[in-house]
């Protein structure tokens, strides 16, 4: 069921097939080059003309860049509203380039709840991310794990 | 094998076993702050009086942040020599909080080499990251692999 984040807090709030919508990401050229230059500088991430004559045709945005402005998109949009204690785990699959402009919808999905055995204050929630472009393209998913409080009793 | 990464770019020049150091990673109080804000604005990584009383007991870096800021030192270091032909999945592991001025050592290390069946021009080299503190605790863990390309004929 898609849920909005708002009120959604607490371990026990989670249910398996609830779906969280990020907001929209659009990363710029220029976005895409500054992120690049600092953390990723690779000619298919800062230099549009070499990027022109690689495999990929054209400028692409970094994965690493892809990672945090997605994470951040469902940030943005109060995902884990501030209960989570911790990830231990982040599978990403990056599955077609994202290029400069592109409208990415984030549709976060829970797969899996599980209370800790060893601290029932906390409870593991599995989650699976999947991102569109906007012709409906799968470009990347996230699997993730995350750790989040229960309900203070 | 520990080697530089001057030198090693096509895909023949990876063998199992070889070790590339990055350059060191440090992240400051200031870093760790200014990149959750903007990508990962949960308290523990942006309000230092919060993240005291957290399970954490003080700030943490953002995963997104490590994941990218450890990339950047790999980077930096000559990592890929820009013969990358994009990597298609990725596996993050969170085993310790980075705090700031902690200094991290980045050691990558080949783990398997396949000829792409399809497209003999390229092939896959798996890699294993281990990033340590300086207290020698292992605090982060990367797998991936990357498309490289093949020397040319």
């Amino acid at each position: 069921m898609r849920r909005a984040c708002t009120g959604v807090e607490w371990f026990e709030d989670y249910r398996v097939g609830d779906e969280f919508l990020g907001e929209p990401v659009v990363l710029s050229e220029k976005d895409i080059i500054d992120f690049a230059r600092a953390y990723d500088p690779q000619s298919v991430h800062i230099d549009p003309t070499a990027a022109k004559s690689s495999p990929f045709q054209g400028l692409i945005a970094s994965g690493t860049h892809l990672f945090a402005a997605v994470w951040g998109g469902m940030m943005r949009a109060g995902f884990l509203n501030n209960q989570g204690v911790g990830g231990s785990e982040m599978n990403l699959q990056f599955l077609k380039p994202v290029r400069p402009n592109d409208t990415l919808t984030i549709l976060s999905r829970v797969t899996e709840t599980a209370i800790s055995r060893s601290r029932p204050d906390r409870g593991f929630v599995s989650f699976q991310s999947s991102i569109m472009n906007q012709g409906g393209d799968l470009v990347m998913t996230l699997r993730f794990k995350h750790l989040i409080r229960t309900r203070p009793k």
